[in-house]
């Protein structure tokens, strides 16, 4: 079994990785990874070839699409903040080298298993408390448009037979390791993160905004369970809301006080942005997992857990 | 006022430059209307600009988008039926070209109203017997899917505010004159147009098949409305479906019966063609129409009226 994953440098690309190359994932006839990225990837496993490129470029898309390859891990993108600051940008990558990736698979020999890591974002505009599975997407930023144009481009292309697609809507995934990046929600890693690294930090939303999120650990099992999913269960509805958890930022402050201290805790300032603001609050705060979850999708169990997760994976034993 | 309007030499086309050419369409200043098309369009109004070229160059779009443009209408696109058997063709002609038209506009001075027309074919899978504002597009073709990524890309060059931009979904527009065309819903016409010229004709679908039609003239008053609105009275929902009658074949065909004779009648064998069947049974067969008759978008009387204004714009006095 031959696997692609472009965006393997980054966050979940590297877990997935992980978790490919440890035999948990559950590919037991794996012979080689192709991991791309424009960065490096650290990776010790004789089966996983590193491949340094843009996507953006079709010749280098070309390059990595061999006629052998049995499934594609789309994790690759412009995040929210910068495809909004950046338009051209966040086009180029997010649509135009989804649609170059879409098209060297039609030259696969097999159509090739397409798992596409789309976006809550792709939802905006009003809301109902809980999003249905049928509710229609309206994007109210760059990263959502793209992210939906590359939903009904998947969708396309595994109609027509070229791929076997899924669309996994991931929710956001906090709590992530490192510093702060360019996406709108990197505030929601950061109210958790900075405060146990004692560093001082900024909630830029109100406290009470409905976030729905998922820990690293339970995306990359999702991501992994739709790759072993049989496509005809999706009944023609490739998209799934992937099951998160429905938490505020003051929920997840407690959190962070329980099981990190009053003095971590008191690191978290609150002091409004309002850019951020208004790309958060057009996201979804809690969605109908009833599919998703007979799907055998799985979501954490509360906010402590995923919490708990980072603490012990990435926090010095205290 | 400067107007743009592709496919202008198609049917739609057509009656938007007679009704713009008239004066009837209420924008008193016009002074200039850029007419493209594959084809030549033939006008007699000096202000009339033919353009003959295809917007599947950017170049060619390009030159034909001067600064100080205020109005864009853009209907041309490839057929559903044609969509389907070209691939490529439908994504270069229904998807690229919108993007270089919207980009394009870009460069124009002031934000141009852009009135995109799409379908109903953006819809598709499990539908209920009313399809609701805020129904998710599920389209189930190319030509369906390209018209859904046009309209992610209408929506978000104009929450950038590149254009002033607005969507009209149209209905199936009956009866269309002349001959049959590669579209799936060509049929539609067919049946009411060839009997009532003396020609045997098929409807190649279930006569109990609800279709959502719309006649020529109110299709293209709709696409005049939408280039007048305010188009923040859309709040921020920038896709109408714009209104229609809920008929079924059999009920077309009775009122050809009573409108066009028996004899005409006749002429209509059922014969089901499994593809276009396909096809069309994806598409809703009617819709809560409550907040586009609200914005002042009109819909026909009944099928006789539809049937009426063919035969009396097109047949030879009985």
């Amino acid at each position: 079994m031959k696997i692609l994953v472009t965006g393997a440098a980054g966050f979940l690309g590297r877990r997935l990785l992980r978790a490919l190359s440890s035999g948990k994932a559950g590919f037991s006839e794996l012979s080689r990874i192709i991991a791309v990225d424009m960065f490096t990837c650290a990776v010790d496993d004789p089966r996983i070839e590193c491949r340094t490129g843009t996507i953006a470029e079709s010749d280098f898309v070309r390059s990595i699409l061999s006629h052998d390859v049995d499934l594609v891990f789309h994790l690759a993108a412009v995040v929210s903040g910068q495809a909004e600051a950046d338009f051209d940008l966040g086009m180029r990558v997010n649509v135009d080298a989804t649609r170059s990736l879409l098209e060297a698979c039609r030259g696969v020999r097999n159509a090739p298993r397409f798992v596409f890591s789309s976006s809550i974002a792709v939802f905006g505009g009003p809301l109902p408390e809980i999003v249905p599975e049928d509710l229609a997407v309206r994007p109210q930023s760059s990263y959502g448009t793209a992210k939906a144009i590359g939903e009904l481009l998947v969708n396309e292309y595994g109609r027509r037979g070229f791929i076997d697609g899924i669309i996994c809507r991931l929710p956001i995934v906090a709590v992530r390791p490192g510093t702060p990046n360019a996406a709108a929600s990197s505030f929601v890693s950061g109210i958790i993160r900075e405060p146990l690294a004692g560093l001082d930090t900024v909630c830029p939303v109100p406290l009470d905004t409905r976030l729905w999120i998922s820990s690293p650990e339970t995306a990359t099992n999702n991501l992994l369970h739709a790759a072993r999913l049989a496509t005809s269960a999706l009944g023609g509805v490739r998209a799934v809301n992937l099951p998160g958890l429905s938490v505020t930022p003051a929920e997840m402050i407690a959190s962070l006080e329980r099981l990190g201290g009053a003095r971590a805790r008191g690191r978290v300032r609150c002091e409004l942005d309002p850019d951020v603001t208004r790309i958060v609050s057009t996201w979804p705060g809690a969605f109908d997992i009833d599919r998703p979850l007979r799907l055998g999708f799985t979501a954490d169990r509360d906010i402590d857990s995923i919490v708990g997760q980072f603490i012990a994976e990435h926090t010095a034993p205290r």
